[in-house]
């Protein structure tokens, strides 16, 4: 049985080769590129392959996409039609993003960005805020890491609001489903967390229209993928200050180029993609989990579904 | 029924006259230095009075506490002794602490000043950190704000302890009692918060000795008295590496004076004494209804132990 492995990340593909060799004893394990005979790959475990890289093998029989989104597996445009892809997921990942909204939340909430700058000129300035409670925060998709998110907003004291494609039922969040609900969704929401997966409904979906329809001065929060954000689109709404902030984790480009205006906008915050990793250790593990359990039963719990794109 | 009103911030005093006044009908409510006859005054509401401000009125009945502390009362060497000091707490009070506190720890936690540091820089750099669960925050101090903080960071996933005089008992949180406790409540905790009240134990509590029993590279956030700290111990942890951040919302001298050092050190974050305050509305009618309860029953649930300093 052999397991091809790609990251695009260079230097972490012979770790993960290892890791991956270690937690399936029996199994071949080999850098994609390392690959000389293609017929026997049966799965191959990615992150962002190149175009092409997986119709080389014709008797692949599954795909594992090393983090939650299979979005970078489909940008593929040569991928093989109708091979199950298998993403990862896990309790460290749902931890981890809780975390990074909460703290991001948070920050907007009590404005510790102006709170700094206060600091920066030594300005006893108190910052008024209104309570949690009195504050409206969305959370644009409410899969495994949505879900958990606005859960973790509301016991914080915030009124959460939550937005899917199918309804959902979740204690203290008020949720909304579907397209004909996003401007109810919207209105009156002063900070938005996007977590939504990147399909082509949703690829530019934090555009001008949408920061118009939140309150005035609201912040934006995107930790899901780059291209749902029309960067020119935020500079402006900071600019016009219908939004007074933002804090980005992800990019169209990443890593996020040196000449992005993102970088020193007074209004913008940029973490490297951080808000939530897969834990290489317990990702390995649950990646090796899966391998075995979809090549002994024909499937696993985690396949997505690619005709929906998520 | 007379009852003045002092605040250390002079255009605050007025304002709160005015509220009180509307929420105690048949009340004579007065700034503290506009009363004539100090006979007439039987309470006294107050943030900071001046040493003898209290001591001028014989038939005195009860001071309250603008606030959940009352050391800014028992400060005046000259307080009528066995006059009950009634404290002003609250939901939001509570709600705010637990925001401040929440955002502050997962602030040190994902490492955000670096972070931001590096974004200043254009530096793509992932600071990888431990998921919650795997960081012990500890807890100074259990009453009221401390006790749903702690509450809070447990919710957030943090592996959680907190200290208090008496035992408590709180679901997910690992509690520790007593002075003798101390060290084992200190060893391994790589976050410290402080919510004690100022006490003549708990003066000077954050010190060289502390710093040098938590976790190194520890970071600690102070957001009770400013006198809980010892400022030069801090400087000197800071730049030993003992302590790696603190977050301080309280100093020994409130507006922080713009010649002092926490301005401008890399290592701390300086907020102005906003972690949590009692909203004026919300407060008015906590202390018109604890005034009115004491008033008629001769006590109220607020009423502090001015022995025991708290
Ligand atoms: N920045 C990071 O570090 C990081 C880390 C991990 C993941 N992510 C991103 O986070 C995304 C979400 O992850 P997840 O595990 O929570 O995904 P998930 O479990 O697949 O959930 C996706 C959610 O989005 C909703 N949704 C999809 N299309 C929609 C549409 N057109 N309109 C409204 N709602 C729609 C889904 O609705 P239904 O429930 O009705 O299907 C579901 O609730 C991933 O795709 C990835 O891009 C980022
Ligand atoms: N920065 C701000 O904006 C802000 C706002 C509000 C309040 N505060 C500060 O926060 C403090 C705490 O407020 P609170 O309402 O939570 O107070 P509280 O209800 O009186 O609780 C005080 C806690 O500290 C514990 N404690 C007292 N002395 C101790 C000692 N020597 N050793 C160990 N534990 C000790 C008490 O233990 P027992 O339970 O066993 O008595 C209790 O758990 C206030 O006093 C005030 O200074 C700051």
């Amino acid at each position: 049985m052999t397991v091809a492995v790609y990251l695009s990340l260079e230097d972490k593909t012979q770790w993960w080769v290892d890791m991956l060799a270690d937690l399936l004893p029996g199994w071949t394990v080999k850098a994609l590129d390392a690959v000389t005979d293609p017929a026997e790959v049966r799965y191959a475990v990615v992150w962002r392959p190149r175009p092409g890289d997986l119709a080389k093998f014709p008797n692949l029989r599954a795909v594992v996409s090393i983090g939650a989104g299979i979005d970078h597996v489909l940008a593929d445009d040569k991928l093989p039609r109708g091979v199950p892809i298998i993403r990862t997921v896990g309790d460290d990942l749902t931890q981890r993003m809780r975390e990074y909204v909460a703290l991001h939340v948070l920050r907007h909430h009590r404005d510790m960005p102006r709170q700094l700058q206060a600091q920066a000129q030594k300005d006893w300035h108190a910052i008024v805020v209104p309570v949690a409670p009195r504050r409206v925060v969305g959370v644009m998709g409410l899969g495994n890491l949505g879900s958990a998110a606005a859960r973790t907003l509301s016991a914080l004291g915030f009124t959460t609001r939550g937005w899917s494609k199918s309804p959902k039922d979740i204690d203290g969040v008020d949720t909304f489903a579907g397209p004909e609900t996003m401007d109810r969704f919207l209105d009156g929401c002063e900070i938005l967390v996007n977590l939504l997966p990147l399909t082509q409904q949703t690829a530019g979906i934090l555009n001008a229209g949408l920061f118009g329809k939140l309150a005035p001065g609201a912040c934006v929060i995107n930790c899901a993928r780059g291209p749902h954000l029309v960067d020119a689109d935020l500079i402006a709404a900071l600019d016009s200050g219908q939004i007074k902030q933002a804090t980005l984790d992800v990019f169209h480009v990443e890593p996020l180029p040196a000449d992005s205006p993102f970088w020193d906008h007074p209004g913008i915050t940029v973490t490297p993609h951080v808000a939530s990793q897969i834990d290489a250790d317990t990702g390995g593990q649950i990646i090796a989990a899966n391998l075995k359990t979809f090549d002994e039963t024909g499937t696993c719990a985690d396949v997505a579904d690619a005709a929906r794109g998520y």
